[in-house]
């Protein structure tokens, strides 16, 4: 039997869904669940690139990332109110934005702009990775929906992207924390992956305790069938 | 037979619902939806209160607005980013918090303070009105959640309040505009009233032509018509 | 007898006057003083529009409001310092912008857009509404300055503009409250009207209690009776 | 006969008027004019220091400064829009308030902070320098008010100051100039003087083209006979 | 051969130095040189902790990061002129503070918060690395500082921190990649390890090509050498 | 023998050092020091002037001044966080930017800017005078560099610039005023002088003390000298 909150085994993950089109304006949408973290995903096309891309042929995606004040046991203060956006979210959006972008092919895109929103409405861990999991979603049916008005080739998306959080706690490598987890685990990874689970993104931090090479491989093994996982299930939510 | 775009009657309100409970985290919660128009508002309790107001005995109610990204047809720039919030969403925050304090007795609630957040996860017009009819069921959950606690008396919550927005439309005066309505209108008037059709707010502007006092009393009638059909389908959804 | 503070009757306003051409570098401004709330208004032509009105044909009017930091009792925080404008500065300055935009033919006036500046050097009360009854002077300064150099035609100003409070106070109603009846009102109206006593803006507030419609209409028609005299004396300032 | 725009001597300062008490709210207030330059002055006593100086026993006087947006040919950026205030603003409101601190004992002030507010209703030229004479007018009358009060000594006022401005302008030292000399001088020079004309600032800038040291001994001169005029003009204007 | 545009070897790190001592001012200070790479990293030690640590018995360290503005081969803007820290200076201050963290028993350090300030002198690559393996002498040096003052024992300090980026270019691991390297890696990683070589930080990102867990592997054995070295340096450089 | 804290002679400079071609990616560069205080000026070009030069076929010349957070006795608050440069830190590079541009022939530049950064390494007292001095020569390399390359005349640098403060310290004049000094002095002035020893800035401050002519003019006489030796040394460096 396992020592988690959630009493779930060790390398078991959140029960997951994918609700796909929440957002009708949006060109791609989807209200990914892990558990209790709801994320809404959207993904906006804009015929513009950035200035310094003007005229380079090639496209570009970007992410942003919010949390409603009450996704959070305690409120959070509204960043629209304290005038910035805090280092914790810019962190945030440029991972998600570099891992989606591993995605796609820019040149295909031609000169267009992407903008996935990743907003959270309820928060029990995880969400950066349930943002990329859930964005690749939207991306993915705005791709699909350009493709339907020829727009762009289906080539134009490569590869899915998955992520997914583990971490060492109590002592032992476990995969997907939630949050009574997140705020008692010694050691804190997020992997980014692709279909073919090739690695896109790593990010690994000690929380009070220090992690030696093997304990990595450890959590790399977990997430590495976590992520195969998730993309199956994002084949499957079509 | 109506000529609104909606086809709906000139008195005829949207569908609406209320899902309570909607936050886990919140005192208090409902999404409300308007037709297209969702807004997910949240009271958050704080043992604290505004510093001009220490030592009053007394306790405060303010509320903060914001739109998702894409709840609209075109992506709005997020407000966090640009780093303000702009006049629009302090215009309607203040009309929000003014309304549900009219609700409340402040004096009983003691040296409290509850937020009402409304966050737009879709637009289709009249996401001010539809946040404080929502916002005060949130409101309501919130003070039934301390009364449960015996940490205020039930009568702080004085009355119900419900909002609603008319116009004069194509010369004709309607109840509820959507968004395609709301752009085309002559006029436009927000009321916001108790459950027993007293005036809290009234707030009407000529959008490209003026109105008389014969008109503004017709939209009055279908608000105050509006408003009770709001208050008793509040009163039903407990 | 009345029992205001000022010992006015209930449907008197205070000593109005207009001091046209104050500011020497403006094309149209004025000093407005109703009792001892004296505001500076100032029109600013200039030969270009908003991003969103090139190419339209069309001109556009826009509005600022400011408080001297000593014009109130107290002191108040200059604005500049504090790095925003609040948000009752935004809603003031919305107001004025959409009030005055209504005694404009926007087409007649070309791709230009008119600047009204308000600046109060003294606040008693109804600071709003009379920098919209001084503004549109201002306004109206600024196009005949316009029509002098065959800029426009003098049809581009359609209709004057006037405002005034109104307030329920100690249970009645009066006309254009000054500051210790505003602090005391439970209820107060702002109401914005052309030359013909047609509406442009209606803004009513419960300040603590709740109002009836039959209160609106009586403040309504002292509204009325206030517009009627601020355009006469408009009329006869020239 | 003078070369200069006005046609004045090189030595006349233009029309100098003091109109104390302009502002009904504030503990000292004074409009200077100095021929087209109009700037509103007013002295705020507040019972609290900044944080730096609890516990001294010693007081402090510190100055803001602002342009209202048509005080000039063209409309300025309003700062409070800006977000900010310009470089230029904060250069002068630190110049003010260092030349005014020169005329009190700080400690004899005890534990209360004075806060000059200096508006420029019109400007033409000279309106730092009008600030800093119009704005000891408004202290004084703020320190007379206090020892009405028995609050302060008068000695706490230890002297008048004084400011103008002088420059060279083709080729020419001459006193107090307005905003078509300022505009074409090759040399700006501010001083500040108290009343037995000791130099409390200096600030001497080329513009275009360097001086020497005999032309600042002109300037000097030009400055110490302008500002003897001044503190008499203040002395008689009580 | 090696293909680096370096000539370097594979495995082979930049010439390292540490000028300790370098700012007179604070309690530890380092210049570190890596290659072309200069940057200075400075300790202060301030007798108070962030509100949220108060009463813990526990201290804290936090870091800054900063670049000159022509630090660079095109100047970058500064940041205090653009009235915020980026994106990428937030992220990068985040992981110094968190790298150093783990060098600390901050138990042992008392109720008081140590600052890491690293400024970019001159940037070719690796600033980041560089500032925490720079910023642990200057934190080594101010806990010598205290140690001498009886104001902490020396075992507050429990271990060497230091930092090195690899990276997969042309295809192959390399070790400490400097700018021209960089800008055209395919994969980056950064990594942050303890004198006991155990990890505190790992980060990898895909720059246009994904990786695989031996890719990640190889880049793991390239620095625990490099770290092996750099802390050998720390050592010897005291 | 001299009553200074350094026992420097009544007009004996701190020693001066001058280190060219610190800051390899900048057009010019020079890390000054004078005594204790140590600046990093960089020359900046690029290909571009201000909006409101375009067209002008003249070049402009701007500054920025910045502290490194422990330049200081005590840790400063880097700009960048506070989100904006304060009064003093904009009032100096205004300074210098004047300074420096009496040093040009802007026509001669072409449209073209210089940008002078200036980052105090290290802080003792005179800061901005050493930044003039020591961005003199990073400016002067810029246009050798610019020479070299065929853009420019020597011509259009028309002057050495330099300076240097004074005080009345003690009751007598002194030159170069180090930090101990600058905190107690009674009179701080600063001087910018040409080559040739003419003015181009001067800014003399009362500091507690009202000052007369008399001091003024030896203050001047000794800034005169130290000018006229930085000058020589400015000459000697290259």
């Amino acid at each position: 039997m396992s020592h988690r909150p959630s009493a779930r085994q060790l390398d078991q993950m959140r029960s997951v869904s994918f609700e796909r089109g929440y957002a009708h304006h949006a060109e791609g949408s989807c209200l990914i669940r892990m558990g209790n973290t709801h994320v809404l995903c959207t993904a906006t096309l804009e015929e513009r690139v950035p200035p310094w891309m003007k005229g380079t042929g090639s496209g570009w995606l970007t992410a942003e990332y919010g949390m409603l004040p009450r996704s959070t046991t305690d409120r959070m203060r509204r960043e629209a109110t304290a005038g910035k956006q805090s280092g914790r979210t810019q962190e945030i959006q440029r991972l998600i934005g570099r891992s989606l972008r591993a995605a796609l092919d820019l040149k295909k895109l031609g000169e267009r702009q992407i903008t996935i929103d990743c907003d959270v409405i309820q928060a029990d861990g995880g969400t950066r990775t349930a943002s990329i999991t859930g964005g690749w979603i939207a991306l993915k049916d705005c791709i699909d929906w350009m493709v339907a008005r020829d727009m762009v080739e289906a080539s134009a998306l490569k590869t899915p992207i998955a992520a997914i959080s583990c971490g060492i706690y109590k002592g032992e490598a476990v995969l997907d924390l939630d949050y009574p987890e997140d705020s008692d685990a010694e050691v804190d990874c997020n992997f980014v992956m692709t279909g073919e689970q090739a690695l896109v993104e790593v990010q690994g931090s000690a929380e009070g305790q220090v992690f030696s090479k093997a304990q990595f491989d450890e959590m790399y093994a977990l997430a590495e069938k976590g992520c195969r996982e998730l993309v199956s299930l994002q084949q499957m939510s079509g």
